[in-house]
């Protein structure tokens, strides 16, 4: 279902060429930084109404609620706007406390150290025991 | 000067189709999530070479140094790169405690409440006291 038209803060946000903003998820209780995804207008009007993340995922050019695979949905607990207009922060409870499909607390786990990208976070859970035999979750 | 050819852990950046990536700043200390900006491969080898962010201004269409005019230049401790390897988060120290051009600590200062954004953090600093007469910051 498509977000119904004339809703004015939806309108007021500055899509992209593509219709997209990037979109942050924060844990609202530990304050770490956990995913960077994109939504279009539909994708912010529905997490709105589920309260629960919902992105528009280029790789798979389709609607994405996140978690629908992994379980591990974001509970969204408040919606920030920037100055400009271009771009969404979400506090959001991690449900199962993992964001990452690698099975990592949160996305941003490559710190660049001595001219090197080292991976900084463990792996909480294997992909295999989160998405199974599905490999479609690695994109 | 542009960043040299052949460096590693630039080359593992996945560049979008224009040659950027988003880039959060979040404060180290207090977690909050600052700004988000643009960087090309210059931006980056520039903001480890400085230990300062420096973004691409897409408005512009040059390299920002951040706090080049207001002072407020963001003291990089640490650079992580998301599982996708397309996204860049910065851990600062906000220098001046305002991120934002228009004088708040941070850029996602538009909170949702019952269909509207709301400015849901204060000016802590008029943007004339910032940037006299010069209006080319509210860009």
């Amino acid at each position: 279902m498509p977000a119904p038209a004339n809703i004015v803060w939806l309108d007021e946000v500055n899509w992209n060429s593509e219709g997209l903003v990037p979109a942050i998820a924060q844990d609202i209780n530990s304050g770490k930084v956990l995913t960077l995804a994109w939504m279009d207008r539909e994708a912010l009007y529905l997490t709105l109404q589920k309260r629960q993340a919902v992105y528009w995922s280029r790789s798979k050019q389709r609607l994405w609620h996140k978690g629908e695979k992994s379980g591990h949905t974001q509970l969204v607990k408040e919606i920030y706007l920037d100055c400009d207009k271009d771009a969404v922060m979400l506090k959001v409870i991690q449900t199962g406390g993992i964001a990452c499909h690698t099975g990592r607390q949160s996305c941003f786990f490559h710190r660049l150290e001595n001219n090197c990208w080292i991976e900084a976070e463990p792996v909480i859970k294997n992909p295999k025991d989160i998405y199974g035999n599905d490999s479609s979750w690695s994109k």
